[in-house]
């Protein structure tokens, strides 16, 4: 592969943050790219994760990164940690390059992914001054900028051998069916849980089952369509993400139940 | 036009959404597009359609439509029906490509296109397979993905002669005036109605008309302008959708009226 | 310098706006450049400025500005008085092209650049008839768009030697600290004042200051960064703004001190 294509090659960079698009931070990070390489393009995954929510920031990464094409530079910024001691990392994996912050962003991403080599950032190794509250600008959107342009990312840093890591909240299988928690709530009002849509045959699909959650009891069908859910009790959809979301037609799950991300709950055959 | 030009001119997409920005939706549609057409560029035009609102999402695509450049292909998806038997169409125009669910979507757009051909999106065509619950991802941005690279529409499905159309809600001309309704409201509350601004010669805009709705009534003005408007009475603006809508000075008509898009209203001469 | 590189050079805009991303006005802006010249690609900085706030996007302009390559044209639309007499302007600096209303709106970025010439757009040079209520679309983006081109400006308009502008609102030194002002709430709820960060020294990062304002007082520290700030007092925050910031640990000052952007205060040492 010449040069040039690998330079095309890994021109696309995603942009994850709990940024917001109000104000400049986002825009400013890919004006730092793009002076730097011009052929640089973006896609935004998300700006508006919570404030410092690394764990919705792992999961919105892990249902991305999948999709995208290989050589893909994923830049996230959700980092309570920055000016402190904690690393920043560049995570090469058999398919994409991973930029942020050593506080388990990546984790569940790289469930799905071989790691290659982690290189630890190294500052002194750029250019520009790196103020101590705004990494996104001085240190990783640079990092990522030369990793686009095709540049050895043991140019950026040293080898490493360890990095944070965030568990991946397993669901258990009990004696009458599964104890899982929500992920996510999405914009729909959604509550993506980490029951596998496996954990269901499609024989179960006619079945009714039951939803207990601190005390309450909810009976709950399973489809596979948000369109067969009422529009007044929840059901439990096998969604695109790969997992069991609660859904209700035309409305809000999360509104409904009155559940956020973090729910703990038993489905219960 | 050699093949090469050809793939040029249709690497534009524009996606218009429900899916709120939040998530990885979007991202997801981008990556997958991109993995198939390294080429390709996007425009979002919006993803705050109000969920499921098909209505709000045929008066966006009718108002953005017409100033992209020929052979931009258009991606919308508010997607209510995903999952049931509602189909998935290719719409051909004279000068753009329309792809999106059959449920009227570009009706109001198509009342200033010519449609060339329909495709209906065959599923069997496309070579991963097709989730129930996000034909976004799985079907309508591969089949922009490969349009975007030249491929012939008619390799995506069969074609067909009917599609859902959603009525355009016409105003009509009464005694004393015009009835009408209000069919969006903005960002800055302005509340763009079906009146076309034509209806309103330019000695129309000195003189003081009469709003009706339900059993209240507003003496109104018309003006070309925001700035002319009065910031504590709605004024009727001549504006750039080429409708009437209400506003006021430095604040929100619709907060003001406590009106919203539905609305209907007699205006009186 | 060759025209072809020209052209590359200036194919970068960038959009800031109080336009929302819910409605069709930016995609629109997006698709009048692109069927003018195909080769434009688009940063947003933000379109969330408040309805009308020339001040907002001044401070956000000013903050973004910098970041970009040279040679980037920047278009910024908040336009209270669009289809008054209010004048339409390219301002020419040493780096960079700014397109937009004559308001003010690039003042505070124009403090860090040098004015080469100041060019007022004249509607009749453009080809397609000018709305009164949308020269974002109808001037504003065509200009962007002909100067991406290669274009030479002074064919957009005549050379003016003068525009609005909005005057910095400078702190004032005290015989006990400084007179300050908040210039911009973030989307952490950092309140970012007018006092730069070099009226703090390196001494001072270990000393208690007070905080005056409305008849209250507060004790308060300065930090390098926002981990070592307390979670429950505001501290003041040498920022990578170049401005010292109100910040709370993991939560938003704003919330807690009750401020918005133009509280004014004193700090004392």
């Amino acid at each position: 592969m010449s040069m040039s294509e690998f330079r095309s090659d890994t021109s696309m960079i995603t942009l994850t943050t709990d940024f917001g698009t109000t104000d400049w931070f986002v825009a400013v990070m890919k004006g730092v790219i793009t002076a730097f390489n011009p052929k640089a393009h973006f896609t935004d995954i998300s700006h508006h994760i919570s404030p410092g929510n690394i764990r919705e920031a792992a999961f919105v990464l892990k249902q991305a990164l999948p999709w995208f094409p290989e050589k893909t530079i994923h830049l996230a910024v959700v980092d309570p940690g920055v000016g402190t001691s904690r690393r920043s990392l560049i995570i090469e994996t058999d398919s994409q390059y991973l930029v942020g912050p050593d506080n388990g962003i990546f984790s569940w991403a790289l469930l799905d992914m071989e790691i290659v080599r982690i290189i630890r950032l190294d500052a002194t190794r750029f250019s520009s001054p790196v103020s101590s509250t705004f990494h996104g600008r001085d240190l990783f959107a640079p990092a990522a900028a030369r990793l686009s342009s095709g540049e050895n990312p043991l140019n950026l840093g040293e080898q490493t051998h360890s990095m944070i890591q965030i568990d991946w909240p397993q669901h258990e299988v009990t004696k009458d069916g599964f104890l899982g928690q929500v992920l996510h709530k999405d914009r729909f009002g959604n509550l993506i849980t980490n029951l596998p849509s496996t954990c269901i045959s499609t024989d179960d699909m006619r079945k009714l089952f039951e939803v207990r959650s601190h005390g309450k009891v909810l009976p709950i069908k399973i489809h596979s369509t948000y369109h067969l859910a009422s529009s007044n009790n929840p059901a439990l959809i096998s969604a695109s993400t790969g997992f069991l979301e609660f859904a209700i037609k035309d409305g809000s799950a999360a509104h409904q139940m009155g559940w956020e991300a973090g729910q703990s709950f038993e489905l219960i055959r």
